[in-house]
């Protein structure tokens, strides 16, 4: 067992990981599930039952919460909760797990911060905006009160961001440090290529008709075959076909039909 | 000098560092300037003159580019350029950054994930939410065609995320995990008091008398006291009175008087 090594993350690395997330949705604690779940490691998901999850997370975020003597308050859930440690905002909580799962080289190497670059892009381009397309004006708001503006910002996602990200995702597979094989980066499955998974399946439930179509473009042949290729791995296949794997409702990836049918919004983008 | 250190990042520190970002506009760019001032470290600005710096921005971010031998491709500027590494995505630059510039933990210490978290959250609320304000429906788009939805969004930012964020940043402040002084970790400067100042600054000239209100009601103290603590830092305050300080244009924070009227705008926030 040798000496400790001074250089490692301080943190109970023995302690079992627990995850804080809203109940009834995959939303971001789904990057965080399929992380531990491809690992097949264990892990405590706080987001059932319902009330206690509601209670987790209330907690956490709570306005007065100040953290603890060894961590600052956080702002939203997902929340990790490893020993003593609590982390937040999701890209932040993979690149603390992904080394610890063997899903990315550590940060003593540079691939570490090409992972995180391209995981930061595609959550930017089918989590976050496509939660935008149906609260445009706010989140506190309803669907229904910002309709008229969600009409028009699903326009300019499917016609121009969706396809724009997906370009990008298929300029680095084909990219030379995508190495061989479906993967991203360096011939191996790293936790982008789960991030990657999680995006393309949640936007082709919110935008069924747009992302057949894309697929079916052919213009991004390596993206849905790395989709397809993530879904075979055992342990994700297995987890898809669980009842641990929550049902698509009104999270960040959401469908409303009407949002496709943007023919007749009026607003002409620019090229 | 001994032996290389197998676990150092694998790339060339001696090498200049290099900010390549669009002219005209602070934007993402000044956050990565910010540290370089601060720290006192040559970087090479990419930015001047104009036209050599819409080359570089286009030529690193061609639909067409794949990378080269070691980098995959770049989403958007700011791109750093350390040697023969390329980097984009302005938290992933921050945090690759920050511990070489002495403004930061090392990714060994917790400390690193809780800064990154923090400035995750910061950039989320001052920089990507401010530009969401003027381009609520798409980026592709002038303000004027889409400056209806911009007020109702304003109105949005204004009432309860611009307070939202402020009250998360006091509550860091008000951490066990903050420490002494005006810092939001471990009672000295990081990248993150950078972070913040900026986004502050930014936000503060885009929405001025809602920042001064904000200011005035004397609940987020702490949170302009840290962004007049950074202003006086030697380095920082010598960089804002020289021409290397981009001023404010049509980039992320933009000043629309309109924006700020939204009184008479029809939206009806839930608490």
């Amino acid at each position: 067992m040798g000496e400790p090594d001074a250089k490692r993350l301080k943190t109970d690395d023995e302690a079992e990981y627990e995850l804080i997330y809203w109940p009834g949705i995959p939303g971001r604690g789904e990057f965080v599930r399929l992380l531990f779940e491809e690992a097949g490691v264990p892990y405590q998901d706080h987001s059932r039952p319902a009330d206690q999850a509601m209670a987790w997370v209330l907690r956490l975020t709570d306005p007065m919460n100040t953290g603890d003597d060894s961590n600052p308050p956080v702002f939203a859930a997902p929340v990790l909760k490893h020993g003593s440690l609590i982390l937040n905002q999701t890209p932040n909580i993979l690149i603390y797990l992904a080394p610890k799962l063997g899903l990315s080289p550590p940060p003593t190497e540079t691939a570490f911060y090409h992972l995180n670059q391209a995981a930061l892009t595609i959550l930017d381009g089918f989590c976050s905006e496509v939660h935008e397309t149906h609260h445009p004006v706010a989140t506190s708001l309803y669907y229904e009160d910002q309709k008229e503006e969600a009409k028009k910002r699903s326009k300019a996602f499917i016609e121009e961001r969706a396809p724009k990200f997906l370009a990008y995702v298929q300029r680095l597979l084909d990219s030379k440090t995508s190495g061989d094989g479906p993967w991203i980066h360096g011939s191996s499955l790293t936790y982008v290529d789960l991030v990657l998974f999680q995006c393309i399946d949640g936007t082709s439930y919110a935008f069924p008709k747009t992302m057949a179509n894309l697929k079916s473009s052919g213009k991004y042949r390596a993206v849905f075959e790395l989709y397809e290729a993530v879904k075979e791995r055992p342990n994700i296949k297995a987890y898809l076909a669980s009842d641990r794997r929550t049902k698509y409702a009104d999270g960040i990836w959401r469908h409303y039909p009407e949002l496709e049918k943007t023919i007749e919004v009026e607003v002409t983008l620019k090229e």
